[in-house]
C-alpha cells in the first residue's frame, strides 16, 4: 500500500503501532505534545537531519537501518552531553509513492535504537515531500550532571575515545565503489555502535570536553581545540586497523588512517580528562591536549582528509 | 551569497547571529546539545515539518514569513497542552543555490515569532536538499499545571476558541487565485496570529479538553470528540465574518462557513469547560458539549469541507 492509499492518519495510526514510548514518557504520540520526565528540572535537547541521497541512500540501507541511523546520530548528541537519552520525536517527510512498510520499518528502527537506551519515540510530524527527508529530535536527562561542554579542554588534559572512528567511512566508501563487504565495514555504515553510556560515565568520570565524532575525529576534536583554545594532539600508534579494515582499505587503495581520522558517522565519543585520571577500558587514551590551536597528528599536520562540509 | 559559497559552518554562524536564546536556555547553540530549564521535572515537546510547495511558497510568502509561521504551528501546540513555550530547535533543509539572505530572514522570523513568548532558538541542523524544508521542534513548560489532552471533554461542557478561524485559509483561496488583497486574509495566512497566553489561562481555568486547531475546527474538534468519546455540536451564530472576509468569499464564489469551520492554519485554540465556567473575553463559546460522536453545525452535519489530509 503507497501512503496516498493509507493517508495520513492511517499512517500515523499504523507507524505508532511500532513504536515503544520509553520509561520517561508521561504522554506518548496522540495529542498535540508529548510529555517527558526531566528529573533535575532541565532538559538536553539536540536535532539531526537526514536526507536521502546525502546522509542516506535506500538501495544501501534498509529503512530499518536507516532508523537505527537517526535515531544513533541523535542519541549520540545526546551522550555528549553527559546526558542520558529520554526521548526522540520524529518529523518524516515523504513522496507519496513510497510504499507505507518503509515508513514503518523506519519507525521500527528509531524505536529499536531508542529502546537500547531505554528512550522512546514520543511524537511527531508528517508530510509529503518530493525528497525523502528524516528529521530527529532528542531529549536527555542530565541526572543532575553538569553538561560536557566542548570548551572545557586544559594544557596536560588526555584526549580519549569511546566507541569506533572509520568503520562507518570505511563501509562508505565500499558501498560506493559497488562491493558490499567487508560486512564489518558495510554493517557500521548502516548501524554505527555507540557507546551511549560512556557519556554520563565520562561526565562522572570528570571530563573537561566531550563531543560526538559524527564528522570524522580531526574536525570534531578541531572543533573541541578552537571553543577550549588549546591545541590537540594524536597519537597514530594508539588506534589499531583491523585486519578487515586494513585488507579493504589496500583494495581500495586508501590510507586507513583517512577513515579513521577523518571519517564520520560512526558516532564515537571523543572527551578530554584530567591528567592522572584511571579511565575504564571503554575509554582508549588516543592523545594529549597542549597550549597552542588545532589538531596534529603525531606532531604534525594532516596531509589527509579532515571530515566534510555538509555543503559541497 | 549561495549557501553553498558560504559552506556549512559559515552558514550556521551566520544564523546563530540571529537568533535569540531566549530566557529558558541555560545552553544555546554551538555545543552537541542545548539545555533548556524545564522548571516542575516534565517537558513538553513537539515536532512539525513545513515542506516547500506543501506548507509554504516563496512567491507567497517572504523567508521572514515562513519562520514565523513554522515557529507558531510548533508554538501552539504547546500552548494547546496548557503549557508555555520555551524553545525551539530547527532542522533546516536548503538547496545549495538558496541564497543565504533567505536562510538568514527565516532565522529571524523564526527567532521573532519565538520572542513573543519568551521562548528562543536553542539549537538546530542544516542539511543541503533539493527540497526546502523546516523542520521545527518546540519545548515547553507545564508549571505544574496537569496537561490539558483531547482526551477530556465531558456531556454538558460548552466549547469555546481562543483566536481566530478561517482568516488563512481565506488568504491562501485568495492567493491561489492569483490575488493580493485583501490585506487582512493574506497576511494572517503569512503570519498566524496565535493566542500563546490564552492556553496555560485555560488550564488554569478548568479547561477539560484543548486541540491546537492546524487543519480545520470540523476536524480538530473530531479529534476531541473521538478521544473523549463524545459529540460536539457548534453553534453558526457564534461566529461573526468580517466584513472583508465576507466579501472575499462572495467575489471567489466560496461560503466562508468552508473557510472558519473547515480551514486550518490560524492556529486558533479549541478547548472545552464545565459548564458554568466565567471565561475571559479571549475565549468565545462556539457550541456545546453533548453524549453521541462526531461534530455537527446547528444540530446538523457539515455539507462543506472539513480541513485537508496532507497526503492529498
Amino acid at each position: 500500500m503507497s501512503i496516498a492509499e493509507a493517508g495520513e492518519f492511517g499512517l500515523i495510526a499504523r507507524i505508532v503501532a511500532r513504536l515503544d514510548f520509553g520509561t520517561a514518557s508521561l504522554l506518548g504520540p496522540g495529542d498535540d505534545a508529548a510529555v517527558v520526565a526531566a528529573s533535575d528540572g532541565r532538559v538536553v535537547a539536540s536535532t539531526d537531519v537526514l536526507v536521502e541521497g546525502r546522509h542516506f541512500r535506500r538501495d544501501w540501507s534498509s529503512a530499518t537501518d536507516v532508523g537505527h541511523r537517526a535515531a544513533a546520530a541523535n542519541l549520540a548528541d545526546i551522550a555528549a552531553m553527559g546526558a542520558s537519552p529520554t526521548a526522540l520525536l520524529v518529523g518524516l517527510c515523504v513522496p507519496v509513492d513510497l510504499d507505507i512498510s518503509w515508513a514503518e520499518d523506519l519507525a521500527a528502527g528509531l524505536s529499536a535504537e531508542a529502546a537500547k537506551v531505554g528512550a522512546g519515540v514520543v511524537g511527531g510530524d508528517m508530510s509529503a515531500s518530493p525528497t525523502l527527508t528524516v528529521a530527529v529530535t532528542a531529549l536527555g536527562d542530565l541526572g543532575g550532571r553538569a553538561p560536557v561542554l566542548r570548551s572545557g579542554a586544559q594544557p596536560g588534559d588526555v584526549v580519549a575515545l569511546a566507541g569506533r572512528t572509520g568503520y562507518a567511512a570505511g563501509g562508505y566508501t565500499v558501498l560506493s565503489r559497488g562491493f558490499r563487504t567487508p560486512k564489518l565495514l558495510v554493517e557500521a555504515y548502516r548501524r554505527p555502535e555507540v557507546p551511549y553510556e560512556a557519556g554520563a560515565a565520562a561526565a562522572t568520570l570528570g571530563a573537561t570536553s566531550m563531543i560526538d565524532v559524527s564528522d570524522g575525529l580531526l574536525q570534531d576534536l578541531g572543533h573541541v581545540a578552537a571553543a577550549s583554545v588549546v591545541g590537540i594532539d594524536l597519537h597514530t600508534e594508539a588506534f589499531e586497523i583491523p585486519g578487515a579494515m586494513r585488507d579493504a582499505a589496500i583494495a581500495l587503495g586508501v590510507d586507513p588512517f583517512q577513515w579513521v581520522l577523518g571519517g564520520g558517522d560512526d558516532h564515537a565519543l571523543a572527551a578530554t580528562f584530567p591528567p592522572g585520571v584511571t579511565l575504564p577500558a571503554q575509554w582508549r587514551v588516543i592523545g594529549g591536549v597542549h597550549e597552542g590551536t588545532g589538531v596534529t597528528v603525531d606532531r604534525k599536520p594532516w596531509q589527509g582528509g579532515t571530515g566534510w562540509d555538509h555543503f559541497r
